[in-house]
C-alpha cells in the first residue's frame, strides 16, 4: 500500500482502499453484522438463506424501534436481541462451547453522546446478554460486570433468566465434540501433551459475533456487540466483544463501531477506539480509518476479522480481511442491504 | 483552555499544561504509580513514609532487572510485584473488599514491540496477579482470562497460589465494615432501599491501583497495572486495570501508559489508547496527550484519576486531576524521584 507522508500525518488516497471494502451506503440508520461467517466452500444454500433472513429480521426490528421514536440504543439492542435468539449466529442461543463444555456469553453496548457504556462477560444464564449490558450501563455505576456477579445483577434487574442449557444447540455441540476428538488424536501423536490445545488449525466458523451500530434522528450514535466467544476457548477467556474500545465504541464526534473476528487481536489493537481516534485526529473518513485498521494493521499482524462503521453523517461501511462478513444495513426510508461475501 | 486550530489538528502549547502536570524527567527507564492515594487531610507522616519507601523499593527492584540485562517487561513485572506484596497499596496483599466481602484482583501487562498483552480479572488466589497476566500473555493464546478459569490457569502454570484470605488486611476490613455501616444507616433513612449502594459519597482511598512503565536498552516499551479494584464494588465488577487500551497500553511507536482512578471513566474514554493515539496522530508530546485526556476530557466528564506515561525516548511524566498521585521514576543511572502530591 503506497502512502503519502505529509506533515507527520499518513494520508491514504481512495485508490489505496482494498477491494474488500464495501461501498459506503448513505443515510443509514442501522447497520449490523453477524460475524465473519463460514468460508465460501463451507456455505450451503440453506445456511445462506438463514443468515440473510436473520440479518433482515434484525434490521427490521431495529428500524421499527427508530420509526416509533426509539433511540439508537433501542435500535441496537433490538437488532442484537433478534440475532441472539437465532441459533444461526454465535451469540445467545447457539453460542459456541468452551473447552469446559459450557456456554459463556459476552456483550457490550455504548452510546456516543454521553460515552456511557455497559458490558457483561462470562454470563451463563442471561437470555439476552445485550440487554444485560444495557442494564449495567443504565442501572449500575459500573461498566463491566463478569461471571456470577453479572448473572446475579441481571436477575436482580428482572431480565429474562434461562438455564445454562438454553444456549446449547445440536450443531454447536457437534462442533465442539469434533474439536475435542481432533485434540485427542493430536495429543496421542505428540509427546508434549501439555501444549495448549488451541494450536490446532482454526476454522473461521469458530469465532463469530453479532453487532449493531445506529444513528437516531437526534443525531446520537450507539454501538453494541454480543458473542458466545471462540469455539473451544478456555473457560474464563474473554474476547473483544465486551471490551469497550476493542469490540465496541461509539463517539458522536466520530462514529459507532462493532467488530468481529479473532478477539485477542482486536483487544491488542484497541480496534474500535483506534478507528474513532483516526477519524478524529487524522481527519480521514470512517471508511478509510476502518480500512487502515482492519486491512493494514490487523492483516499485517495476522489478526482475522472485520468492523462495521457508521459515522455521524449516516455513512455506513464495513471493512473485513476475512473471506466474508455477514452484514447489512437499513436506510432511513427502510431500504435494506444484506451481504455475505464480496458482492 | 485555549487551542490553536491548524490543518484539522488541535495543537496545545506548553502554556496550556495545567499546574498539576509533573515536570518531564528525561532518561527514565522505569516509572511507577501506587494509586491516587488519600487526600492530603487524611495523610499521616507514617503512611507517607510507607508509601515513599514502597515506591523506592519497587523502583529499585525493577531497575535491578534492567541492570542485569532484563527487559522492560521484566522491570514492569518486578516493580509491580513489590507493590502487590505491600499492604499499603491496593493491589495483591491489602486489596480492598467487594460488597460481597471478597477480594477480587485484576491485572494486565503489555509489550510495545509486539503489542502482545495479557490480563486477568476477578482472580482470588493468584498471589501476584501481574505475573498471572504475564503468563496469559506468554503461555496462552488469549489476552484476558477471568474468574475461576484464570485462577486455574495460574495454578496450572505453576504460579504462587494463596488462599483468598491472604489478600485481606485489618485496615481494608475496617474500611469495608465502615462503609457497610454507613450503607445500613442510609438505607434506614430512605424508603427506596433498592437503590444501588454506590450512591454514597466516595473516598478517594476507595480506588487505588499500582502500575509501571519501562523502556529497556533495546528500545522496547512495556506497561503493567494491578489492582484490588474499588472498595465495595459489586462482586464481578471489573475496572480499567485489566483492560488493554483503558488502564494499560504500550506501543513502541508512541509510549507506555498505566492508569489509576475511577476505572469506569478510564474504560469509557479508552484512556491509555487515547493517549497513544494522540501521540501518533496529533503529533503532540506524550505529556500534552496525557494532560489533554486526564485534565480536560476526564475532568470535564467528572472522572477522577491519573496516568503515568513513558515515551519511546525515555521522557517520563504523569498527569492527574486528583489531589495527589503516588508516583516515582528511576533514570538509567539510578537516580530516583518520588512524589506524593504536587511538589
Amino acid at each position: 500500500m503506497s502512502r503519502i507522508l505529509f506533515s507527520g500525518m499518513v494520508l491514504f488516497t481512495m485508490a489505496n482502499l482494498s477491494q474488500a471494502a464495501d461501498p459506503v451506503v448513505n443515510d443509514v440508520v442501522l447497520g449490523i453484522h453477524g460475524g465473519i461467517g463460514v468460508d465460501k466452500k463451507d456455505m450451503t444454500p440453506e445456511l445462506e438463506k438463514d443468515v440473510r433472513a436473520g440479518l433482515r429480521s434484525a434490521l427490521e426490528a431495529g428500524h421499527a424501534k427508530l420509526k416509533n421514536g426509539g433511540t439508537s440504543l433501542d435500535a441496537v439492542e433490538a437488532a442484537i436481541r433478534v440475532m441472539e435468539d437465532l441459533p444461526v449466529f454465535n451469540a445467545g442461543k447457539g453460542a459456541v462451547f468452551t473447552n469446559a463444555g459450557t456456554n459463556e456469553l459476552d456483550a457490550s453496548i455504548m452510546e456516543g453522546k454521553t460515552k456511557k457504556a455497559g458490558a457483561m462477560a462470562g454470563v451463563m444464564t442471561v437470555k439476552n446478554p445485550i440487554s444485560g449490558a444495557r442494564a449495567v450501563m443504565e442501572k449500575s455505576k459500573h461498566v463491566l460486570l463478569i461471571g456470577p456477579g453479572a448473572d446475579a445483577f441481571a436477575k436482580q434487574q428482572g431480565l429474562e433468566i434461562v438455564p445454562p442449557s438454553y444456549f446449547s444447540t445440536e450443531h454447536r455441540r457437534k462442533a465442539i465434540e469434533e474439536i475435542w476428538k481432533r485434540e485427542e488424536e493430536a495429543k496421542k501423536r505428540r509427546s508434549d501433551a501439555g501444549e495448549i490445545p488451541l494450536e490446532l488449525p482454526r476454522k473461521k466458523s469458530e469465532y463469530g459475533t453479532v453487532g449493531a451500530v445506529s444513528l437516531d434522528s437526534a443525531g446520537n450514535l450507539a454501538a453494541g456487540t454480543s458473542t458466545g466467544g471462540m469455539t473451544n476457548k478456555m473457560a474464563g477467556r474473554v474476547g473483544d466483544s465486551p471490551i469497550i474500545g476493542a469490540g465496541t465504541y461509539a463517539d458522536n464526534e466520530a462514529a459507532a463501531i462493532s467488530c468481529t473476528g479473532h478477539g485477542e487481536f482486536f483487544i491488542r489493537y484497541s480496534v474500535s477506539h483506534e478507528i474513532v481516534a483516526q477519524i478524529k485526529y487524522r481527519a480521514v473518513t470512517a471508511a478509510a480509518a476502518a480500512e487502515d485498521v482492519i486491512n493494514r494493521q490487523l492483516k499485517d499482524a495476522g489478526g482475522e476479522g472485520a468492523a462495521i462503521v457508521l459515522d455521524r453523517s449516516g455513512k455506513f461501511t464495513s471493512a473485513y480481511n476475512s473471506e466474508g462478513l455477514y452484514r447489512g444495513c437499513i436506510t432511513r426510508d427502510g431500504k435494506i442491504h444484506v451481504r455475505v461475501y464480496e458482492e
